[in-house]
């Protein structure tokens, strides 16, 4: 088990972009598009929640290495049968943030799910997937064919 | 937004199990199946992760509220396409733990992830849901139809 | 130095409230009226973080006991030339939830001079105190003269 | 919501001071003084509870960037009526550090109250403010008039 | 790799008795206890280091359960040729808390090592070691030849 | 009390080795060995739990500087009598890693003596020691006799 060394690794801008979808019925989702869910604002919390986890990525993910994050830009939508989280994390450091962004969305499913389980316990978070990567020794990398256009 | 008062409610033992998968290439699962990865022993890694996540769902999801987990167990297994996450909390407390269940699979998840990246970028999370939970007022819930059957 | 022990005390429904109060120019708080600040929503960040506060009490505060809340509601609204916070914290457990609610109350308002701060810089966090607290063998007690009526 | 991108500002040094008082009865001050309060020495354990809160600001402050900070010196004294904390962070980094050392004096002040609580509940949290500002963009900043005089 | 459920245990009064030694150069502990380490109050520092981590346990070893702990008591002493640090943890809980007491010994000690590294870099953190542990089924254990006597 | 400021010092490539052990009788290393903690894999969770320590040694050791670590390693292996850890941390930075390394050997000790406790109460962590240090104003360091040849 290591955190493989990225010390000769250069500092460059690196960007990642991910996204995932909490499904639920119709019904729960108009709870959240009319604001009625009981413990507050489903987005908001989705947000802020995905941005606190983003920072805490190292502490959740083991072999994940402590990055300086730049900037960190979380949205949640509602649509119909869903919630979709999406996350921009931006770093000028050694080694890329994808984690960062699929902690980012994995954490704002979560908060999504547990604002609306009592309204339906039988959601599913789904396609939490990797969008785009930039920066670093791989160059620009885009999903061919991500689970749903943007 | 709040965190709402489970305080009028009974400790009985709560029981919760979630599960989820990372899909990904056959090739990249056989590096897990033959421990080749680079940054160790996955199925390790993914199942302590998991643990350690249910433990810090209350400072993840931001209206769960704290509890005292009496006992968590995250299984990870190797199949063709892909690595399956399946956690089972448990509790004796006045509200119950699909949070956990689900938090757990989401950080196991991540973490399969974050060690295979190099072989594959676009591996994806999916259908992380809730198979069951016994206890509290709303009693056995199990999902009809799961993504996959165990 | 120590956590006093509290092992002998029994556990019973306690309550704490607190407030504290940003103070600004009347013209930032203009800003967070019309929901013009560059970094989001003003109000949502400050309860949400209010409440993720409470529940990291122990951790910031170094002898405060682990406490199982069952409750937390963190109010914020706008006025003339401020931003007010208030935290209601619950639990049924063997001591008090002032230092949860304080807590909550500073978090809130760290938050609030985060988001306005490229506004104006010379913002001042004020009067934080507890309002009231019940429960516990030292009963019922009620702040004589707050800073502010409620 | 969001965390906003610095990656373009530069690295400069940077320093922040900031300070707050908690207020109190001039016999519980006394109590400081003494060094008779039951759960030690109070001086001591908000000065280390204000380094640890500057380090864990990310976490406390949901949109608030993680810095490396160089330096974090937290002082606290006894006066009559009232003990007041005051911190001083520095950094080396893209953004300022004035959250920092606000979320420093906050949790300084905190710890005051939960070493002082039982022998005094209406202690108040008081003029938690920036003192001073220097490095980046916007120059030397300096309070034009404190709540107090250094 | 799990965290065996402990549902079925009795909540019963449980006691734990931990301690440890940084061994240094006689010149070294006379720094201490003249307190001239610069960067401050080493005793204070590794006690409040201890009860901090004896609260953070369950972060910190991952198959620990969370545990409800009523008191914690961290004792330094600076003795000819080291830094002895005891540690009494008490709760009311299913399991015991001897990963408590065993924590806050060895974070007081890497805090003692950490205020005097720039003085002596070969200290080595000897015999930290359970003494004491009472309640729960298997009763009453004492250490038969602890490393040093009380 | 004070986090010394280190801003003046350069970035430069610092690597810290340091080792510890938990004594035990040969039975109880024997379960190690032959893999029947009831608990799971006793190395795999050693070696996590030093490598998440490692990252979270500024929240543990209260006056010691956030860096960012660039690569930690941890080992456990399992010999007559006792399971020894070694960790290795590499960072960029402007402060030496010593405290981090020391950190996840002592985490990594807490965990083997967390999943065996259960066959005996009475092991020891014993020689938690800095072995070797590089980088940085002081150059290279050198244990001159380790408490066991590596």
């Amino acid at each position: 088990m290591k955190m493989i060394d990225v010390g000769a690794k250069r500092k460059t801008e690196r960007v990642a972009v991910a996204r995932g979808r909490v499904s639920m019925a119709d019904a729960t989702a108009g709870i959240v598009r009319r604001g009625e869910s009981e413990k507050g604002d489903v987005i908001a919390a989705a947000r802020l929640a995905g941005i606190l986890a983003a920072k805490r990525t190292p502490d959740l993910v083991p072999l994940c290495h402590p990055i300086a994050l730049t900037g960190v830009d979380v949205e949640a939508r509602v649509e119909d049968g869903g919630v979709v989280i999406e996350a921009t994390v931006r770093t000028r450091d050694r080694t890329g943030v994808e984690m960062e962004a699929l902690a980012a969305v994995s954490a704002g499913c979560l908060t999504v799910y547990d604002m609306l389980k009592r309204y339906e316990r039988g959601m599913r978070i789904e396609s939490v997937e990797l969008l785009e990567k930039r920066g670093g020794r791989s160059g620009h990398w885009r999903r061919a064919r991500p689970a749903r256009k943007r």
